[in-house]
């Protein structure tokens, strides 16, 4: 079953906003066992929305569209639908008595214009919303072909989605389902996964096999297609198995959760505590060890330490190993490390400390971390060059004291070069 | 003059990237004046590519396609060029001298299938990069329609649209300038921004004015279009200002910059310098405080204290707040702020806590924000509740902490409000 997908809004053609509606869309159907074909996104100009809805249900079975419902002028996607779809729209006393109603209870005077958003396409149907004020619309036309029109708002649009019509496309397509598994590998270029993936990766058409590298990792993509979700599972299983035996223990998670999950997970089996002292990354390693609920029970805090005073008075880094190496050293990452865990009083403590530039520092170039990490018995720092600009400098670094902290709470050997490995050409 | 966007790639149709190189690249369309009219996204399939290229093509003056220019047997867009265009591919013998350079210079062997890299329609023009392998792509139809082709790495795609497209299409609209200017603001819902300025919104088409909300905040973006910028600029300068005059001190700035850049600035000329005591945040009021390059100059650190424990023993709160108010208390929020002001040696300190959710914190419900202020002379607290799940919580917190500090910072009062305004419905 082919699905395409329609924004309206004059906000993505100018782009003040991305459509990330049609990836959120995109992601729930290929789930459901949908094809989606096309993305396509227009102004708020009548005759060109008109135009594409034409086009769009010439060649999909179900077109969705989300954006320009609203109460105000420049909201016309319900005029566009219409004519569209030859059909012309009727107000539906149910949808003006809601939104009556909503404006009430907020002690407000509904202004007349909202009325529009009592408008449906004469022989549709409509869900009135639990969110806002924007009813979604459902049409289906005599061969079939179905349109849904949801508001452009992210979670009146994921509302809409999850309770009606992913279900009304799930019992459409019946029986179908493409369902994906994600290996997700720390400390190994995508070049380096690629290469040893290759005949895997060409020998494989379902599963298929996916490459996405960003965010300081990469993620390896097992898509297959079946007549259900335990079949396609079971075309699946075994070359994930493969995937993560290959990749060893770079292979942090088949399961697609973050770095930061699956240490939580950890940390939680263990009963262990951690604390942070940051330099470069500003407090973003405690955001992500902070991020699920339920974190503070392992999470205890983190000394963000950006001047080299602050280093020496509250983490006690030596005024010796400042003069020395200098605060982008090994020795300072490991002393700050251990100035945190005996500051937070934790079972083990993470440490960074670098240049994110733009300029160098110190003497020390840009892209330069030291990461460090203090147990009860354990002390370990590791040195490497981050690439890319500021923030891409600091997401490695985090991705490096992540996944030290991952092998240290799972026992497994922390190897001589962290983070970004060499031999990417990109 | 009338562009339109092109994304191939099958990721962005299975929802695993967001299709963001079309919004980058429509904001700066909009800079020099051209109008996008839409936006397709299409799958690594030869005919489907072919198809929407052909509709392009006959309805924009410039087309423009990012993706599936790589090296790998899915990368077909030139094949799908070429096919839309009625040309053939040739061999550039200059860029196959590149490919094997680049490969050289990384120490490799270049895969022979590499060479499709250094295929060009015939009768067009390429562009050799500066970073990745993949040239883009320049063709100009006889009747004067053109087509560009960038690859769909975003760093590659903006090279060769800074570098040698937006130039040539700057050129193309001649002195035409659409120009945007971004009034934001702090502590006032979207509804309530819509009602000051509803007659200027109703009233006013060039410039035209629209709003956007999100992020803790508002945006009053205010559009010209004109044959110049300065032209455009004379249109919308009245208009803004009458925008700032109406929302006061809640707009912070009207260049688009954000809380933490206005903050950044107005700490830099007074020469002062600020810590943070964090809890509900995990570090992220530090991260934002940092996120500016040569923000080492006023940002001294941020203790991020998760727990009672550390809010007693690292800011020096007083068991008798936390037992008489609890940790999510202004009681507490001040003496967390002047304890990070004494820890860090600071002017100024921020400091927040709160309940993040998803669960109530000490009978403290979801959502509930308290931010503190500690200065020479000065101590100030508020309260308020916010929206949403734990990232918006956080987010709001950020913005009233920074929005605090900036207030602060310029001598102006701090309202009764801060955070969130009532009286959205939404």
């Amino acid at each position: 079953m082919r699905a395409e997908i329609v924004g309206v809004g004059t906000e993505i053609l100018l782009g003040q906003i991305c459509n990330d509606n049609a990836q959120w869309m995109s992601q729930k159907l290929a789930e459901i066992g949908w094809d989606v074909l096309f993305h396509q996104a227009v102004g708020d100009n009548l005759g060109r929305i008109t135009d594409i809805l034409r086009v769009a249900l010439s060649r999909a079975d179900v077109v969705l569209v989300t954006g320009g419902l609203g109460p105000t002028q420049d909201d016309i996607t319900r005029e566009g639908i219409a004519a569209a779809l030859g059909a012309r729209l009727v107000r539906e006393p149910e949808i003006e008595r809601f939104l009556r109603k909503r404006f009430a209870a907020f002690g407000r005077v509904m202004p007349e214009s909202n009325l529009q958003q009592a408008d449906v396409p004469e022989g549709g149907r409509y869900f009135v919303p639990k969110r806002g004020t924007a009813p979604g619309l459902a049409f289906e036309r005599a061969d079939g072909v179905r349109l849904y029109a949801v508001a452009g708002v992210p979670s009146e649009m994921r509302e809409m989605m999850d309770e009606h019509i992913l279900p009304e496309m799930a019992a459409l397509s019946g029986p179908a389902a493409l369902v994906s598994s994600t290996v997700r590998v720390a400390g190994m270029s995508e070049s380096k996964v690629a290469e040893v993936l290759d005949d895997l990766y060409r020998g494989s058409a379902n599963p298929s096999i996916a490459y996405l590298a960003g965010g300081g990792e990469t993620k390896v993509r097992i898509t297959a297609k079946a007549a259900s979700r335990p079949e396609a599972e079971a075309l699946i299983d075994p070359v994930a198995e493969e995937v993560r035996a290959r990749l060893g223990e770079h292979a942090y998670t088949t399961d697609d959760e973050t770095l930061e999950q699956v240490v939580a997970r950890l940390l939680k089996a263990s009963a262990m505590t951690v604390a942070c002292a940051e330099s470069l990354t500003g407090g973003s390693l405690g955001v992500r060890l902070s991020w699920a609920p339920g974190s503070s029970s392992s999470f205890l805090g983190s000394a963000v330490c950006y001047t080299t005073e602050s280093k020496r008075s509250i983490l006690g880094v030596s005024q010796s190993t400042i003069e020395e190496y200098g605060v982008v050293s090994e020795q300072c990452a490991l002393e700050m490390a251990c100035g945190a865990r005996r500051l937070f009083g934790a079972s083990v403590a993470l440490s960074l400390t670098g240049v994110a530039g733009p300029e160098e520092h110190g003497g020390k170039p840009v892209g330069m971390v030291c990461v460090g990490l203090c147990g009860e018995d354990v002390e370990e720092a590791r040195t490497f060059r981050a690439p890319g600009d500021r923030e891409m400098v600091r997401r490695w670094a985090e991705q490096a004291a992540l996944d030290l902290l991952r092998r240290h709470l799972a026992g497994l050997p922390v190897p001589a070069q962290l983070g970004p490995a060499t031999g990417t050409a990109d």
